[in-house]
């Protein structure tokens, strides 16, 4: 904005354009809006936002983000604690739980291995998956993170350190999206789709 | 989000999520992104929010937003205050004065005159802009609203208000965008550029 703006107002939409996504043109929006907002109605966005960030934490066992020492996952009586199905980000749990069929536990590693990026395995959380493999009777692994080249090498890397435990280590199927149409698969997509055939 | 997310996480992202033109899925994003914040930036993005509802008001003059009692291009003393440019919201003062052409005044009306959403002259700030003209001396009125139904009923209202008292007021050109391609302009905007045309 320029400098006839209101100070206040300028400084609100470079927080909002600080938001991924979020361009300066949509961050001046936003903060027109703001304006327009009952106070109360600010007032509660505000706090949301401080609350979330103090409240919220990783769950000391599966790392995934909760306002308690153990998520509700982690400590609730009717999930099967010797399945852990690993993902990259919370929002992996939360694309599970939408399923509603998978009845196991999670792991969050809060990251991918990438030297590209230097992100190393000690800069993702595999010692405290390690460490609950450790303690626990884990039966499988079920290795959930995407299919990309830092998803695959940090399944395989984990895998490694998983296997010689004498646990059984998955990886995800691979194939066509359910509704997705033939013609407009990828390649490596519909050759992972041919070579995991299955009877009918 | 599903029940077994943070509650605050789930609350920040419904924040999110009743503002204009953001989804539900990228206001999880956005709340899973705020917890990747440092809390020193969590703590002024609320901030800025607060500040900015709380010290942010309307020009006594102008009815533009501002921080002072008279904002910042009411109170300069290179802006010509006889020429008044009347436009919608705030959004369109900014436009302007990205041109760092117009050298007047302006007046935000806040909205625009329709019947259909109840929206009546008494709703917008029209009896303000008559009290400035009927104070200074005021030699020109632009009707700078958008050339919707609204935006030309609301100018042909205004006109219609202040035409009597001799004061001459003018309507923005309408014709091609610079830099448009002619083959794709619409047909009203053509013929008002035919209409309008200037001898070279």
């Amino acid at each position: 904005m320029a400098d006839h703006n209101a100070l206040p107002l300028v400084i609100l939409a470079e927080k909002f354009a600080s938001l991924p996504g979020i361009g300066m043109k949509t961050a001046q929006r936003l903060a027109y809006y703001v304006m327009s907002m009952p106070e109360k109605d600010v007032a509660e966005f505000a706090e949301a936002l401080t609350d979330a960030k103090k409240k919220v934490h990783r769950c000391k066992c599966c790392q995934n983000l909760t306002e308690k020492d153990i998520c509700t996952i982690c400590s609730a009586d009717d999930r099967n604690n010797s399945i852990i199905c690993v993902v990259e980000t919370p929002k992996d749990v939360t694309a599970f739980e939408r399923t509603r069929e998978y009845m196991g536990v999670y792991h969050v590693l809060h990251g991918l291995i990438s030297p590209m990026d230097r992100i190393t395995p000690d800069k993702i959380r595999v010692k405290e998956l390690l460490s609950r493999i450790s303690e626990g009777d884990v039966k499988e692994v079920i290795m959930a993170t995407n299919p990309t080249v830092e998803g695959d090498a940090t399944a395989m890397y984990i895998a490694g350190l998983i296997k010689p435990l004498g646990i059984k280590v998955t990886r995800l199927a691979f194939g066509l999206p359910v509704g997705g149409i033939l013609e407009y698969a990828d390649e490596v997509t519909l050759f992972k789709a041919l070579e995991n055939r299955n009877t009918m």
